[in-house]
Order: structure tokens, then sequence, then C-alpha cells
């Protein structure tokens, strides 16, 4: 049975950057850029005023008459009429153009206006005074921004002002979840004799988007080789596939060969953890212009669940967008109370991160086993636990696995 | 005018807690839980296997007699029906429920069937072993959840569990931006003369988004009191308003008054900081069963509405939406590379973290000014130089304010 770390390696030795993509500019947003971008105009686009005043010459201003003629009035996104006459000046509006023959801009507040005309207090007005000249941003044509980097806000403003409503990007990946087995009902069905309600698909759910993909759930899909098959084959088209159930030892659990009859590639069954042994990973035949599907076959334990994912698909949900990383963020910190934990395999324990002055600390929970969801949605994530007989005595150092 | 952290007090101040509202279950993750949640049933609620194997009467295996009649087949969501028999052993799949008189699972694994018969080679069954009983995990009744934690994605499972499809929480804050000026046209449109694009309103909702709240963008309101107080007016149905543009001294700034008319009432204008400075504050009349909008009034420079952004409109998202906080996140890091500053306003100047050993340092970035959207398009935050005179040195440590 591999290792948790021979299994990353296996699962991220078979993931990359999903193929480029253009996406609107509103779901880009933490992607990383897949192209240079240009930019289309000048920016500022004209000489724009950076405060409300008076358009003037400079050189009308070197003399000892103060006094100038009042000229056109020029709002923003009004442009003046006619370039400036001599000694005029035009009322101007933060953000408006320049008249032609302007070369500064007095601030309102040190000038005084009397009838049509208008006494410049401020002395030394110098040419370029508090306007930016076109193009004093941006250079049209101009390389505004680089592949590889991620697209923060500032990044999504850039791209619209240069006119890009698309942009080409390393993809969201796209999570199909299916849930398995005759067993389950959805969550609005009251469970008849020997059912119980299909809760992974919701939580399953919310860990994707939480991991920045995007998640669809299909129905619950019956022990029943064909229709099995159906649901499984659609999962194929997405980047990843989750499955829930059917994939520990029984006899009625498909999984493992209905997958495999839709070439989909095995690459490990079972990991030496504790919750979520029964993990099943492979990789599904070539889509068209894409990769095969990474497909996990997670055990139907809730808790299992959420210990595979954090483990093994965030990680390969970051590979997949480009996004730094290579591994789950785990974290060191020391343990607020005794802890002890005899075992054959690694222990994924649920625990709370409480301020203990230096820093957060770790309380490991009361917990009844790998059924108890309770105690998980109480917790911040997992203490791992190693594998053999330990006492974790209060201030030792314990690795953590962070569940948000 | 107002400092900084006088600003964030008065805006502080006058937010809580949005109204308690049922949401579906697939919106409610990462929401502060408003109610609380009680089982329908018990978890899980029949006696359920948790092995692959057969279902046994342990006393029946007590003497040398290790044979047992094979019985029924019972897989997950089929039920048994019948009870057990004398001596009968039930082939029992992981999930699936015992039969009546069983009181034991033995593991396939330490069996072997032969024809219609069954060798159990376990030593020592005991009663219980090996299946979890009904009520085991969670009685009828019981509350599994109680208000005031946050809905992490264990959570959401444990609520789909007890056959919740809604459930009452704090919800997202709803948060509409309204870009105005005439100046404005939408990014797929290529500027006039005196004409730039709206950048404001995509960054905007990307900041709103990473904010965990919602974002609707209007379309750009024009610099004319009917129109502008039409959309101003659509706007105060949200929980927060965004409003770029129109709030400096200019005579065409008709934002504060279009507001004040429409019932909100101000609380502030200006704050003691760059880039960022005519911010506007107000708080909108109260809605049916909520409390006015907040509406903030950022300027249409895009770097001084993120900064606006994440000092006063993050913190308020956040409180909202009943998350801890009460303030920006904001750190405290080395410099990497000497820096000065001159200015009677503290600055919040573009800034990179970069790894370095002992945890990440700051490198503050060149930067054109506050119009420079491209430099904080490669930012991770801004670094907070005070007000005064002042040259930093390398190791020096200085605040920082992060974008993401």
């Amino acid at each position: 049975m591999l290792t948790v770390e021979a299994a990353q390696r296996a699962v991220m030795g078979r993931v990359g950057p999903l193929p480029l993509r253009s996406r609107p500019l509103g779901e880009a947003s933490g992607c990383v850029l897949g192209e240079e971008v240009l930019a289309d105009l000048d920016q500022p686009p004209f000489d724009k005023s950076q405060v409300d005043g008076f358009a003037v010459r400079a050189a009308d201003l070197r003399g000892d008459d103060r006094w100038l003629m009042l000229g056109e009035e020029i709002a923003a996104g009004r442009p003046p009429t006619r370039p400036l006459g001599p000694r005029e000046a035009a009322a101007i509006m933060t953000g408006a153009p320049l008249p032609p023959g302007a070369d500064a801009v007095v601030m309102i507040e040190k000038t005084q206006r009397v009838e049509g005309r208008v006494l410049v207090a401020a002395e030394g007005v110098r040419p370029g005074q508090n306007y930016l000249a076109r193009g004093r941003e941006i250079r049209a044509g101009e390389a505004v921004l680089r592949p590889g980097g991620r697209l923060n806000a500032a990044a999504i403003g850039l791209l619209a002002s240069v006119g890009r409503t698309e942009v080409v990007v390393v993809p969201r990946p796209r999570v199909v979840v299916v849930p398995t087995g005759d067993e389950l009902v959805e969550p609005d069905r009251v469970p008849g004799p020997g059912q119980i309600r299909n809760s992974n698909a919701a939580m399953l759910r919310a860990l994707v988007l939480g991991g920045g993909a995007d998640a669809e759930a299909l129905p619950i899909a019956p022990d029943e080789p064909g229709p099995l098959a159906e649901v499984l084959g659609r999962g194929l088209a997405a980047d990843v596939l989750l499955i829930t159930g059917g994939v520990s030892a029984g006899t009625r659990d498909l999984v493992p060969g209905t997958l495999e009859r839709l070439g989909v590639a095995p690459v490990f069954h079972k990991v030496r953890l504790r919750p979520g042994k029964p993990l099943w990973f492979g990789v599904g035949p070539p889509r068209s212009e894409a990769p095969g599907a990474l497909v996990f076959g997670l055990p139907g334990n809730p808790v299992s669940g959420i210990v595979g994912f954090l483990l093994f698909v965030r990680p390969a949900l970051d590979a997949l967008a480009a996004r730094t990383g290579g591994g789950p963020p785990i974290t060191a910190h020391r343990l607020l109370r005794p802890c002890s934990h005899v075992g054959d395999r690694p222990t994924y324990h649920p625990a709370r991160l409480v301020e203990a002055g230096d820093g957060p600390a770790l309380e490991p929970l009361d917990w009844a086993g790998s059924s108890d969801l309770r105690t998980v949605a109480g917790a911040d994530g997992f203490a791992i636990l190693p594998e053999g007989e330990h006492t974790f005595e209060p201030g030792e150092i314990v690795n953590f696995l962070p569940l948000g």
C-alpha cells in the first residue's frame, strides 16, 4: 500500500496546467494569465487634468498681469471645442481633456473668478503642472501584462482599461462529483429502510469551490453497471472526476471495474492513512484538446472523503490552474493538550487552531472516529499523528492540515 | 479631515451583522450559522455494517463449531428481508443494515465460504463488533450545530445528512457598484475624444467577490441629476453601494448632493491618506427588515479606489457577514530595499511580498503615482508609509495592507 507521500507524488506527477482558454473578464480574477496583453490606446488618451481648476498657458503668467479672460468650461467626457486663445483660461474639471494650446492647470483653490475673468494667485506656474500628458502612463502597443502572473483585481481593472472583455488564461478546473450507492437518497428525501442521505455531494461541492474550481454534482449513480457507466462516462468530460463510494472491497463495489472499461488507467488503490484508506486514483482517456480527466474514487465515509480531498485533490486543482504549490499547505504548531495515538497508519485527527500568545496552537478534538462529521464541522483541520504508538505532550510540535 | 483610523471607527461603528435569512445549502458555505440545527433521524438510522463480511450472532461462535449456514445477501440500500436464523450468517456489505438477531459482523478476510456454508476463522467474536449501532453517532432531536459558527464543508455535509436543503445564516452581503461620469465608456467600446474606459466596475467586482460578498455592477450613471438619482436609488436597495467618481470638489460632482436628497445621511467626506483622499461615506435610509445601505463614494482613480476598498469596505463586508475581524488584516514585515517618502498624508505604496528565509519581506515597487494601475497589478498589496519625511532603510519594519 502506498504511503501518503508516494501517493501524492503519483498524483502530482500526472498533473500539469490546463490548456489555455479565453475567458470572460468577470471569470478571470485569480487565474494565471496566458497571453501578453498590449495597450490598444495611449493612457491617458489625451492630456488629462488631475485637478478642478483652470487650464492656462504658463507663459501667459510670467509677468505681473495675473488676470486671464475666461474661455469655455470643459467637463469630463466633453472635449474642448476650440484651442485656448491668447491670455485665456478654460475652466476644467478633474479628468477632462486640456484644450490645445494649454500647458498647465491651476487648482481652483488658487484662483478667483470675477465675471468673465480669472485672477490666478498661484506663483510660478510651470508647464506640465497638474495634468497627465497623453500616453504618460501607457503607450499604445506597449505590453501592460505578461503571461504567467495571477490576475489580481488591479490587473482586471487594467485589462478593462485596454478594452479587454475576454482574456486568455489557465482556466479554473471543472470538477464533476458523482455520488454512488444504492443506499443513497438526496437530502430532501426521508431515507427508507437501509437508506442514508447523500451528504457527500454537498460537502465536496463546498470543498471544490473553496479550492478555486468549478463544481457540478451529478445525480446519485446506482450500483448497476449500465447506469453507473453512463454517469461516470459523462464525468470523464470534466478536468477532475470525484466519485464517492463504491471503492472498498465489496463484491458490489463496481467503480474501479467500470472506470477501467471506460478507458481510465488505474494508478493506485488504497493509501496508508486513517481515515481514507480505500482511495482510488486513475487517469481518464485523453479528451479533445485536453489531457484525460483525473479520477479520484473517494471513500463514502464523509470524513475520509474530506481528508482524501485535502491531501490529493486540492493540490491537483492548484497544479491544473498553474497556481503555486505542489502539495497541501501543511503547517507545524504546538499542541495545547496531550493526545495519544496507536495505529499502523498515520492518522488525521480533527483539531482546532487556538490563538495562544505566540501564534496559533493546536487543540485536538474529542473524536468518535471516522464517521463523526459533527466534530469536523467544528474543526479548523487535522492534526497529523504519525503511525506507531505515541503519547504527544502539550507543547510538542505536530503537523497540521488546514480544512479551509 | 479624518485620519484613516478615525474614518475606520466611523464606518465600523455603523455596521452590524445582517438580519438572518434562509439560504439554499449550496450558497451557505463560509456563512455564519443563524439557527440551532437538530437531527431529524438517528444516525446511522439502522445498525450499519462497517466492513464487508458476514452478519452473525456472537453466541453461535462461542463453541468449537465454526461453521454457519449461509443466509441471505444484504447489499447496501436493500434492507434484510427476515431475521437471522439460528446458526446462520448473512453476507453483508459495508454500509448495509444488519438483520434483526445479528449482533456482530465478521470481516470477509477472516471467513471461508464453501457452498451454502461459511467457516468463521476469526477468534473471539464479540457482540457489537464491526458495526455502528443505530443512533450511535447522533440521536434524533439532538442539536448537531449551534448558531454562531462558520459553516465549513463538513458542516455543509452534516446539514445535508439531517435533511436540510436550506439553512438560516447571516447572508453574504449584496454589493451594488455604480460607476459615474460622462467621460466613461464601457470596456468593449473605443473611447471617443475626452472619454476613457470604465475600468472600475470590473475591478471593484473582483474585489467584492474576493471579499466574500455578491457583486452586481449597474450601467454607467451620467453626470445628470435625474438619471444619477434613479441609478443611485436602485443601489440603495443593496447592503452596500459602491459609487466610483463624482466625489471630488468639482461643480459637476453631483454624487454627495444626490445621495443626500435620496435620504442618505452623510458621515464623512475626505480622509487623510494617499492615494484616496476624496472618500465619501454615508448611511442610506432604513430598508424593510434591514438597516440602511452603507454608501461609499470612492474616487474614480482606480488605485485610490482599491486602497479605499481595502481599508474601509472589506472590513465592513466582514462585519455585515458576522465574520471575525474589525479591521483590515495588516501585517508587519522587514523592508528589502530602501524607500523614501515625503508627504503630509500616510501613503499606501504598492509592494510585493518576497520570501526571504525568515518569512516574507517587503519589496516596494517603482511607482508612477496614484494613476499607475499597472504597478499594482504586479503587487501583493501596499506598504504603509507614515506621514512626514523619512527614508526607510532595508531591514526596517513596515506595515503592509494585503490586496488579496
